[in-house]
């Protein structure tokens, strides 16, 4: 594409720089700027670097936090015995966003995947290690996706923790709500009757 | 959603505002960014802030302009005497990108729409005419959205310039390439028996 300005074509090689944002929709969203006040997209221009330059990683739990220290951790009321281990910031957002889990998270900052040349020593492992053994955890919960590295991930962690005097859990993996059996696969289906549940158990969570 | 940072809340709240983006797709951004360095973040945001800043409307044919008369306009190798009327910037643009006209345009920056409470004083119709008159322009040709209101747009410019010694054309109106007949609205199908064209200029054109 062709543009008469090099202002506007800039725009849109920078918008179409983001994930899942080809040119076109790029144009849109520049020519949509073009419309809105100058205030306006001075305001959005300045909440982003605001963001990017103040954004801190918690020290504890590596998750995103405008303070040394964020919320979550910081926040009292909540268990801190309790650790859930997940492989990035999206996944506490999404299980803070179930609102059943009121305990502490560690975000490992990605999952071993040797094929993708990602080691333990990449990830905040060690760290969680330490964290365990310094503050008297009681379980630690593994909320990784259940694939192989997700496996792996939770193999390798476990092994570290062999001495430890800690609960190991991981998330239940199963039929989704919703989901119909016989579309579902056989690893799946399979785990889902090796770990089935007591009903008195599932109706009372559930 | 819940998030653990207003900085991070921030943005997301300011790129949902955007145009087809959701929450969920500007937590997706934000993260995204959050994963880049604090630089090309800083170059994406100035890069925005300066394209609305320094943009500018071309006085002779409203487009978007990085000067007062946009490249369009200033190119002496392009058709000075023929005027391509279109709504929007975007339409230039598409145009533009077909490489098929070789004149110069002129951006109503809307169309007569009595229902959405547009009328002819707010778009550039004046300025247009006056061009027309001043310029020597050969040629006039519409290139609207084909629907009422773009015919009541031409027929209304079209009265404007009734004591002017000028061609007044619209761009074609028919199956569009690759569309089947049978599917063809009736209009639609309608215009293109009624504007039929001579099989030897439909070869030398196309």
């Amino acid at each position: 594409m062709q543009f008469s300005s090099k202002l506007i074509e800039n725009a849109i090689n920078e918008f179409a720089k983001l994930p899942g944002i080809g040119k076109k929709t790029a144009l849109r969203l520049v020519l949509h700027l073009v419309k809105q006040n100058v205030q306006e997209v001075n305001l959005f221009s300045h909440t982003i670097a605001k963001m990017r330059n103040e954004i801190k990683f918690c020290k504890k739990c590596y998750n995103v936090s405008d303070t040394e220290v964020c919320d979550i951790c910081n926040n009292t009321i909540r268990k801190q015995n309790y650790i859930c281990v997940v492989e990035t910031i999206r996944d506490v957002i999404a299980i803070e966003n179930t609102q059943q889990f009121n305990g502490l998270y560690h975000v490992l900052g990605g999952i071993i995947s040797p094929l993708d040349g990602i080691g333990p020593d990449q990830l905040t492992i060690d760290s969680l290690v330490q964290r365990i053994k310094d503050e008297e955890i009681e379980e630690v919960i593994f909320a990784l996706n259940p694939n192989i590295q997700g496996d792996t991930t939770i193999y390798y962690i476990g092994r570290k923790l062999k001495d430890v005097q800690v609960k190991i859990t991981t998330i239940a993996r199963g039929i989704a709500f919703g989901g119909e059996l016989e579309y579902a696969d056989e690893l799946t289906l399979a785990k889902s009757i090796n770990n089935r549940i007591a009903v008195e158990n599932y109706i009372t969570t559930s």
